[in-house]
């Protein structure tokens, strides 16, 4: 039976990924009176004179809300918010068995970004913290902005900083092995979306400084037609050469690739052309945009994917429980740049100078201590 | 210890109500291929093509949303979205408990009923059912209008439906009882905020013709001053004898009195007043319009309250979970008057005629039977 069918027939069986049930069973009258009526009515006068008691009496202190429009779900596009539940369930059994997070999955009826903001405000109470997940780009940032600046609790797009993350944490290891200097490389990443954007800028303020941003377009550049708000933000601050062309050129000479696209645009050539060594992350799912053995034959030293059947597999589920688990239990106002970069850090520093090598510059997303150092890492960076 | 002490213990001990765990634990590489990337792009694929699959493999088929705006929290009145947390989390557990019904609660942070409207609507893809709680009136009646209208799944706010179920469930058994007949009796209903409202439409459903709501100024009467909206409609189809005055004027010669308002505004002379074998649901929490000892010395027949120290406790939770239920399974569009009068009777109908007494005309709420009695009235309801 191939895996789409015994998907069904799981989801089926499950008739729904969660279960939310009560801590304490009510079996008795006495049970009932400590639960809801009348003792229920303390913690409620408590919290009303003192917010902050929320965190303690209710499960705002461990619960997320896994927010999307169903408007960029995996690789199936804009299928709405209703066929975007099962993901979003999955989403938050991850937060459970990898975090020990609760979630809750919250797939909006509306793609307007202006009533998003509204609606996910509106249900913040709630929530010690809101997962944005599979929003289309460049409404995305948009939405997360807004919504950092409305509400108390951190807000994190797990498809821009989660993978950013990630990413960082190969390349940090990547660049051990190889011994290139971040301030010596040339980074080409295509894709200008939600993860393209993110890791641009987790790259930028962890200290690349030469980097090349290409769309389907070709390259982007300063002044260059067809770029929205966002990608002439970037274009401001990246590819200071002003390089113009496409990705084949921005490609030569360069030293990173990192690929958040489409399958199939790197060819052989393209990696020949690159400077020694050369680092390939090629994460378009489930077809990269050069498959690991021809990548390798053309001279590449590492190569990550997002597929689990090859090496250095880039998951977002070895960064974001830990991020929640961290910024939940330190109460973090917001996930900073700092943050990331710190648990990124973490991440890659699971890699002992042993075990690092072409094949495993990534630990396993198994590695029962990658939520505890993200959560530290978090915790550690809460002003 | 006081309850207060305890209840404030243990909430901090459990530090959130509720635990949202996935059915299957997520330990292997296989695990997650089959419940996330990439096995639940088929399930996402074919809900995307026939929504109504979301009932077969997500948790809409068996997840409600408790949403408040905590603008009438319990006794405790307008104490806003984050302190009415702790009630919300045990409606959900009773949910759980009770039901087997998983649900989740959203505190909403507006008190503008479109908005609310409009924030509920957006949420709905990830529910089956809205159990709106702790509105105040008459808010919570435009509310539940409109997103009756809005949405295809079930809407109820518990406030009004599930107090009016269990109320008609205990007149029931009082009529059984005490001989008298619906048609002849007149009914006292003192209180017109939810509940009161309700309560009114439902026994009139019922078939009670002759119903004098009164409320704080006092008689509810057509072309009286300080009507709402909501008590102009009532005003329009009770009290057919234009009868004026206070509470002690409307209860005279009456049969049946059901308090849904404030403490000891019913004396004794009242109670005389009414018509023999009188019927008193004195629901104020926690202090009852009456108590019952002192409605009985003054010839009450049958007394009930909203408490579970004295008998005949009119308690919520003999209906909500069953209702839910019973549309979840029956795949219910909306929950009918129909409904509420078949799981009215079928409440009542657990007390046999062995069992029934004055002190007897409810079923204990651990009673086994009540989720499959009251379910099964719904769905047979189900057009």
């Amino acid at each position: 039976m191939d895996i789409n069918q015994r998907a069904l027939e799981a989801h089926k069986e499950w008739n729904g990924k969660l279960s939310i049930n009560s801590k304490s069973p009510i079996k008795t009258r006495e049970d009932l009176s400590i639960a809801y009526t009348p003792g229920v009515a303390e913690p409620c006068r408590v919290i009303a004179k003192e917010p902050d008691k929320a965190y303690e009496y209710t499960m705002k202190a461990n619960t997320v809300a896994v927010v999307s429009d169903g408007s960029a779900v995996l690789g199936l596009g804009n299928i709405g918010p209703l066929a975007a539940m099962p993901v979003m369930e999955g989403k938050c059994a991850l937060f459970k068995e990898f975090g020990g997070v609760n979630a809750v999955p919250i797939c909006l009826d509306t793609q307007d970004p202006q009533e998003i903001i509204k609606a996910v405000k509106y249900l913040a109470p709630s929530f010690g913290g809101i997962n944005l997940e599979d929003i289309s780009a460049p409404r995305c940032f948009e939405i997360e902005e807004a919504l950092k600046k409305e509400l108390n609790i951190p807000v994190f797009h797990d498809d821009q900083h989660g993978t950013a993350i990630v990413v960082l944490a190969g390349v940090i290891n990547a660049l051990r092995l190889t011994g290139k200097k971040k301030e010596e490389c040339r980074v080409v990443v295509n894709g200008a979306g939600a993860a393209g954007i993110a890791i641009t800028k987790l790259l930028m303020d962890y200290g690349f400084v030469d980097i090349i941003l290409c769309d389907s377009t070709g390259v982007v550049y300063e002044g260059r037609e067809k770029l929205n708000w966002i990608k002439k933000e970037i274009a401001s601050v990246t590819n200071r050469d002003r390089i113009q062309g496409t990705l084949a050129d921005a490609m030569k000479e360069s030293d990173i690739f990192i690929g958040v696209s489409v399958p199939n645009v790197v060819s052989e050539d393209m990696i020949k052309s690159m400077r020694p060594d050369p680092i390939v992350f090629a994460m378009s799912n489930p077809d990269p945009e050069i498959y690991p053995d021809v990548a390798k034959k053309a001279g590449a030293r590492v190569v990550g994917t997002g597929r689990s059947d090859f090496p250095n597999q880039v998951n977002n589920v070895v960064a974001f429980p830990g991020i929640f688990k961290g910024a939940l239990e330190g109460r973090a106002g917001q996930i900073t740049q700092e943050m990331k970069l710190a648990a990124a850090k973490a991440i890659a520093s699971l890699i002992t100078d042993e075990e690092l090598s072409e094949d495993k510059v990534l630990p396993d997303i198994f590695d029962e201590r990658l939520v505890g150092v993200v959560s530290k890492a978090v915790i550690d960076h809460i002003n």
